[in-house]
């Protein structure tokens, strides 16, 4: 039995999104679902209980934070990943590349892997397809992610050819060094940018090293928001259909009501609790800046159509008035609304495929949020 | 009906220590008792739900904070600091005075009052008996305190005989000023030092007020500890037996127990939740700083013998890496077990009184957590 199946349930016949679950060693996930992110094995600022309040399913770690810090060999001593941070709900990690090639100062791509340096204390590393493996069957995920090479955007055709050809063997070398079949998934990771036949080249090579699931990479890293659902339309249809489809790094309310509709089935991002850290919240009538003067006497909640913990028990005012006291509270409660603004979102994109009317909730949603006024701000 | 009233349920044979309860307009107290402070509305790192989970029976919060910050009239207005800030269990805060004395860059004592510059923004500020009651008022706890003089340690007798009775007419004018006395209780202050006549004067001149309860002012400003021993022992017999007696800002266990067992029912600090944010902790065995390398590979509880929830769930590994990862929830965690162990503690004195055996209790206690040792470490 493979560690990570996904049984697709329903397609909306409005929209093309999918219905389905993903199955996994810690239980099953609805999706189209939205992942927190808990890059140092703690979704900032949150407890595992508050995760489980909202309903978070599922959460992501971060595989390069985890290596440099604590080390993956304590998280195995610990018993992994679910045991080390009290989280018994699936977790997912990525494989590093990402963080090796944004965040370190120094790289060197070679065939065999990278060269770099620990961005907080300047040692000498290497992060090859086989380290990726080793260090994510330590820390024990259910979902693990194949080292790929991430090419900035934008970036010529010919180094991306390049690029997707060095990831389709890296995939291969992470497939046969991953030691933990039975109990964790590694999904293959589709680039080629925007460009139509490499992303084809890429999703043919990796398919055929039958992966339990595929991301969509090389996006959200600064292109325009249509050529990202350009190069879903014709990404996604190129996948197999009973495999989850995950687009990493992507948070906005309207961008993951975007992928859905374009056959996306996992999305994660720092978003909502980064920006919470600044006191800025989403909402069902668009972004709240919290912190701003305006609600130093607004006793209303944050989102008065928001059922969450937060809404239902804190004001505006109390809300502003610890952020801008730099007090922890505050920014727990922003971080927990703002997740669970998106975990509620995922729910009712969920419904709305199941009734055929995701367009339509699009609409409506994008309408209240303010998307199609001139002064529309986004994240 | 007055606000605040005692009820003195039990004297411990063997120590002299009272068991009572305090009841309030949000509920009784079991006392001797421990106050979590909440500067600024808000117990920093935790929840109002956290710190029920932890009985934590009342709270303590700041008036010269949050008159700043952010300003009685917003927290009035918000319908109080329960409604405010989510709590309603019963409250108390404290005059203004001390953070007046020890934070402001500039002051001025004069019989009206005290003339200082706001620590934040520099801007001139006024504290007189009068607004300290007004505030109080608006901010509506259910215990307050009277606005004293805090003379600094050591203090001539002379200096402290004129901020004796300097205090006294200032008791006298926050009586007066006081509006809402049948649903907030006002405590007096006892001044005087280490003087013991001076104390006697202070304990007359505030009796004859009769205040629903006293503070025992003017200890734990760095004098030794065996002074604050002593003139605990001399100043609580001055005391009413019907009344609540407050130690204000005392929260090491050493201190509570002693405390205690000198007639003290209520203790305030910041300690617990000071110096959980530099990793340390209190524990049945002694201080624990559970940032240091040692911890590392450590996957036992904080406290083996505490049955808090972060003892039952999290490692010492895992906490010493949030905190060295500088997490929130690092600290969330190591604030919650230390406010948990002084209220855990609290209420083993309060069992230890009713069993007639708080002495005993007190042995067993300073010999598991090393206060015997020559090497012994407190905080
Ligand atoms: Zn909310
Ligand atoms: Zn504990």
């Amino acid at each position: 039995m493979a560690a990570i199946t996904y049984e697709l349930k329903k397609t909306c016949k409005q929209s093309g999104a999918r219905l389905g679950t993903i199955h996994t060693p810690h239980g099953a996930i609805d999706t189209p679902m939205f992942m927190p992110v808990g890059t140092l094995a703690t979704v900032k600022t949150l407890s595992p209980e508050e995760l489980e309040d909202m309903n978070a399913q599922i959460i992501l770690s971060n595989t390069y934070h985890l290596w440099l810090r604590p080390g993956e060999d304590i998280v195995q001593e610990a018993g992994g990943l679910h045991s080390f941070m009290n989280w018994d709900r699936p977790i997912l990690t990525d494989s590093g590349g990402f963080q090796v090639f944004s965040l370190s100062d120094f790289r060197n791509i070679k065939e065999e892997g990278v060269h770099f340096r620990n961005h907080i204390s300047g040692e000498k590393l290497f992060l090859s397809p086989e380290k990726a493996m080793q260090i994510q069957n330590a820390l024990g995920p259910d979902i693990m992610m194949a080292l790929d090479e991430c090419p900035p955007y934008p970036a010529e055709e010919s180094y991306m050819k390049a690029s997707v050809e060095r990831t389709s063997r890296w995939a291969e070398r992470c497939l046969e060094a991953h030691r933990n079949k039975d109990s964790q998934g590694l999904f293959g990771i589709i680039q080629g940018g925007e460009y139509e036949h490499l992303r084809k080249q890429s999703a043919n090579d990796l398919i055929s090293l039958d992966f339990p699931g595929y991301a969509i990479g090389g996006l959200s890293v600064g292109e325009p928001k249509d050529v990202m659902n350009r190069v879903l339309e014709f990404t996604s249809p190129l996948l197999p259909i009973h495999k989850p489809r995950y687009l990493m790094g992507v948070g906005s309310a309207d961008s993951l009501i975007d992928g859905a509709i374009r056959g996306v089935d996992m999305f994660d991002c720092v978003l909502p609790t980064r920006i919470a850290r600044n006191g800025a919240c989403m909402t069902s009538r668009g972004r709240l800046v919290v912190r701003n003067a305006a609600y130093a006497r607004d006793f209303s909640p944050i989102d008065s159509d928001c059922g969450c913990h937060v809404c239902r028990n804190y004001s505006r005012a109390y809300i502003r008035h610890l952020i801008k006291s730099n007090e922890t509270f505050g920014f727990r409660l922003t971080s927990y609304h703002n997740l669970y603004f998106l975990l509620d979102l995922m729910k009712k994109v969920r419904e709305a495929i199941m009734e055929d009317r995701l367009l339509d909730f699009r609409d409506d949603f994008f309408e209240q949020y303010g998307f199609n006024r001139p002064d529309a701000k986004n994240f």
